[in-house]
């Protein structure tokens, strides 16, 4: 890549502040950025890193609410600097697929592949798969019979879509398969991170909705649904048959019961477990999670228990 | 599958009232069946689902305590309604196996596989294993040298068995390798999920006991020994040489310390921690865990918290 | 294996106590070993072990402290039991790995692989891939374009290297993928566990540390750096950009969050989650993480919440 200020300002619709010749070779953080290179600032938070950006060329958001601009940068304010980024991002993007079905992938006869899905070695996809268009599976992806998966899916690689969910009828303290005749969707635009496990639904259907972006070792249970435009962060657990509204954020190693529902737009903070319904728009802390902002009062004063108990001991004392 | 209701209760040898020539198609849970559906109820928190289910057929356990029963309904009397709905499923579950071993799983000359076994594409089967009859073992699936498993066992996709545990020998600040020369043994009717890892022991055995179901991304460490009929559910983690007895149910998320010991029959909610040795049949839940009744209690409380401090504040100034 | 007890105290540099001829065949940990192994005994918490072993050659440490030493057994004394027994293991260790690069590996043909190192089938090499010499890649291991790895490199089976960060920038509710065109590296010596996950930075890299042993479904998000000789126990997760430093321990199912540094030395307990910046050399406990004392002191006050709760009634009573 060789480009102009002036030229990404272009590309990305943004306005220029400064010299618009400045020659742009790659793009990088503010911490890791070198001269030549494009960065953006979009967080208050990284005001310092701004400061002391070796990028010449930085993308800014419309308001900066008064945050000092760095001096002899070029500067192109955006709508959305992580968005402008990430378009750059693509340029420099230039990774060697495989063209279509990789001969080394195994792709059962009838499963069905759209036009434009690349399929890395080592992919399964079983009997009666449904694939869309223009998606993207990395190596030694599963996808198990049935399952139906809609257009520009990415799968990162090991992830199993399709694997029986977890259900057994105990009698007499044995435990015997209930068989699992479901299927997985996989809506249109979703991504799946690396080593994730969907299971497939005991009957009916295991549902990730449009837009839901699942990062790494990642587990869906069987008969689960998650809404649209949901984040999924590492090592979330979702139990069998919960019900996750869209636009849902739940962070690393959160565990979610069985047959619960979570409103839409719910946040809930990494680690915490959730183990019955959540109101939409709740942001939610700890195991069993509370309201975030109780959850952290609590945290407060629980680091305050040992003085506590000496006061309660005193009062005794003085009232005995 | 097309059956009348008096052919499904003849099968699972239940008691039928209502109309025996209901026609059965398919089976769903109550929620999701249609009219020419068979679903099941088997528990008082599902009472809404059951009056409002558009399942024709239905089976009912032989005690319903006084429960309404819907009107309209052919229902199934039967011991155990889940274990009857899975017998159900059995005769719709159709799913399309590979005979054998698959052409690209690849097997060691050394390993010897059971008869009726069925082996996916892209597994992995190394030097000396031994596996047994009528096991399963779904795609991308790894059985490292000297692993034994019995029979009728199943494997999801992408699980790995007999990797190196988790062994180092600290000198100096720098961790040596101790080699894993131990294997992995899993005796008859387990069931793996996928993404699971089961470590080889240092020296000795990593043991899985019989009928032992095991569910997605579990972690099992080297030397560790798991009894008979435990459930252990997904992101579950055990330390090496844990020894856990006969009939352990554990949550998803949970934590099991290395070196200690877990009694027959105990429960461990999810996300639960067990940094010590735990007596049979107790029901725990906590990081670190406590009995259930008191660790919800203390929880409790613990959301009081707040009102706590301002009390003992207000005491104190009264007092002074 | 048929060696002396005064080879093996030769092999290792150890001072033998007893009979020097007596044959040992195998090795063991104390509980298991039979009379012709040798074990090895390093920690007073395992003295009754080591007084009840069937083991007649057993490695003590320099310094047993008063620890009463077990009559009529032939003992070693070393600096570092578990090192001689890892030793003597590697004596054991006659695993049958393939030469070099088996024929049912995938790698691409831009790749570069370093002498004496193996590849077994099912692994997935890619595009412009540097691995040193010596290195060992168990079964289905992905190693994603770009990634980069040093000498005598271990990856035990199912592990995914560069799979893409977890960025998206979101737009009106929507969220669009931020190309991930950064790249990993794992320094010389480092050992990676089963079905772990390493992403890819955003730009720039994602380091793992020489000497750093990583243990199964670990997850190391884009853009991580971790330093040298830490230890990171199974079920770890670390989100992007954090920064971890030289000889850190970290206990299984910990969580660290985002963009945080944990200085050298650091000790953090299993399941805690790390939210802030850690100085070096700190023990910590507890999500999220106080150090350890006061975190086990916190707990044990918990405990007593219920009696504190009536206490507080109590005296309001009193006083009012």
């Amino acid at each position: 890549m060789r480009l102009s200020a002036q030229e990404i300002a272009s590309a990305v619709g943004g306005e220029l502040l400064g010299d618009p010749t400045v020659a742009v070779l790659g793009a990088a953080g503010l911490n890791e950025a070198t001269e030549s290179e494009i960065s953006f600032f979009h967080n208050v938070k990284y005001i310092d890193s701004l400061q002391r950006t070796k990028a010449r060329v930085v993308f800014i958001p419309q308001k900066t609410n008064g945050t000092p601009l760095p001096e002899g940068k070029t500067l192109i304010r955006v709508s959305n600097p992580q968005w402008a980024f990430a378009q750059v991002l693509g340029l420099i993007d230039h990774k060697h697929h495989p063209q279509g079905v990789h001969p080394k992938a195994y792709v059962e006869p009838t499963a069905k592949i759209g036009k434009g899905t690349i399929i890395y070695p080592g992919c399964f996809i079983g009997h009666n798969v449904r694939l869309g268009e223009k998606c993207l599976l990395y190596p030694n992806v599963v996808i198990a019979e049935d399952t139906e998966i809609g257009d520009r899916v990415i799968i990162q690689a090991g992830s199993v879509l399709g694997s029986d969910g977890y259900g057994f009828a105990t009698q007499q303290g044995k435990h015997h398969k209930i068989p699992q005749v479901g299927k997985v969707i996989i809506e249109n635009d979703v991504e799946i991170g690396a080593n994730v496990t969907i299971d497939r639904a005991t009957t009916g259907e295991t549902r990730i909705g449009e837009g839901t972006k699942i990062d790494n070792l990642v587990q869906i249970g069987h008969n689960v649904s998650i809404g649209r435009n949901c984040l999924i962060v590492a090592q979330v657990g979702i139990a069998g048959s919960a019900r996750v509204g869209n636009n849902v954020t739940m962070g690393g190693q959160v565990g979610i019961s069985g047959h619960i529902t979570i409103g839409d737009g719910t946040v809930i903070a990494a680690q915490s477990g959730v183990m019955s319904d959540v109101e939409a728009g709740e942001v939610l802390f700890g195991s069993p999670v509370r309201p975030i902002k109780q959850a952290m009062k609590l945290q407060a004063i629980y680091g305050k228990l040992e003085e506590m108990y000496d006061t309660i001991k005193q009062l005794r004392k003085k009232l005995s």
